[in-house]
């Protein structure tokens, strides 16, 4: 069997959210990523392998393609040996316990997949993005979060009245804030990181009690801030440390 | 005045460095990345600016491009107003005081642009990169690094003999190591971050004494590690919080 047209036409039309949601479905690639999703309780829908390529996968529903076909279908510069299409699963219910970390219209999808990881470095289980929030069924999120996305829950939610409603503290970043290396953080607790661009809305930055701040550190007022991604590591570093 | 083909051809040519290297000159791109260069020390060859745009800057040398012509010569997705032309500086001599970051073959610039500013952040006046390591004035790292490239020194040296030579204590991020959220560390330290894929090459590992572990949280096993990028974050937090 080989790459059929309509299959190149669905495989294309997946890198798009509208018809990720349509069909259902979303991809992932590379032998690790595919590899890490086919272990999890997520269902395979359709594996595509290159020929002659060894890849145990416990289903019968391989396709096996040359490697100029796995180039069409393929969003990575090098393409490597297998794609698959996976099930996009049902959304559970937000459990509300233990670390959290809310976002507040993330952009950026390699951004999304490195705070995914980093959520599953630091046994945060539960993710609550805002609606405007990058899909984390987008390819690029799928293949920078390396697998951890299998293993950290993530819910779309209208933020602001969740945040209203949440018996948790809730903490941001903010350049104001309390020197977060001198703050006594709980255990428990809901952290909001806000947009690359814009921080966390106005409206939701004045639900949050408790601003935190990763220091400067030397005299230098010019630097802009931190990137997303990288405040995030920081300040999950510091809730974990004890 | 508008774009001439030589000059497109030469920006063009820009995007790979053994050309940067030939005409000694570098891009960068938009109002806010392109101002902070300009009150730098560096020397500015040419600066296009779109017709009609307000942009004050203390140079004759200036042309007025139209907004189709800064499409062609941008590789931003939404080209923003401005480019400019800067010749890259002379390499200094190393700074060996204070806390140190030694790179040994980052590839992605995206992570080099985002530690150089983690670097200005928390006051690391000083990057030493493998030559192996990606060209700090690759145009994707001047972009993420969003103007720090202009208050951090970096160096690119042979990796191994400068760190056998040293006299400051050498860390470096290790699975194997000891937790850093218990390891008194000092002021003065070079920290070592490896490569994406492989982490420090053996030659280097070899030469390490002291290896740093960020502790996974809690009984996942499977998470694979932290991005180079994410991990120096917490690191450098970890050398500054005191």
């Amino acid at each position: 069997m080989s790459l059929s047209k309509s299959q190149l036409k669905l495989i294309t039309s997946l890198q798009q959210k509208k018809y990720r949601q349509k069909h259902n479905l979303f991809v992932a690639e590379g032998v690790k990523v595919v590899s890490e999703l086919l272990r999890s309780s997520l269902k395979i829908d359709t594996l595509f392998i290159v020929e002659d390529f060894t890849f145990e996968a416990d289903t019968s529903r391989i396709i096996h393609i040359s490697e100029n076909e796995l180039k069409k279908i393929s969003t990575l510069k090098a393409p490597n040996k297998v794609l698959g299409l996976f099930e996009i699963p049902e959304e559970k219910e937000i459990k509300e316990n233990g670390l959290i970390i809310a976002l507040d219209a993330i952009n950026d999808p390699g951004n999304l997949g490195t705070i995914i990881r980093l959520c599953d470095w630091f046994g945060v289980q539960q993710i609550i993005c805002s609606k405007n929030t990058v899909d984390c069924y987008n390819q690029k999120v799928v293949q920078s979060s390396m697998g951890s996305i299998t293993r950290v829950q993530i819910n779309y939610t209208d933020l602001h009245p969740y945040l209203k409603e949440t018996l948790l503290p809730v903490f941001t970043a903010d350049m104001d804030g309390k020197n977060v290396y001198k703050t006594n953080l709980p255990r428990e607790a809901i952290l909001v990181m806000g947009n690359e661009a814009n921080g966390v809305s106005e409206e939701i930055n004045q639900l949050v009690k408790n601003k935190l701040t990763i220091p400067r550190f030397g005299d230098n007022q010019q630097t802009e801030s931190l990137n997303v991604a990288t405040a995030t590591a920081i300040l999950l570093s510091e809730f974990r440390r004890g």
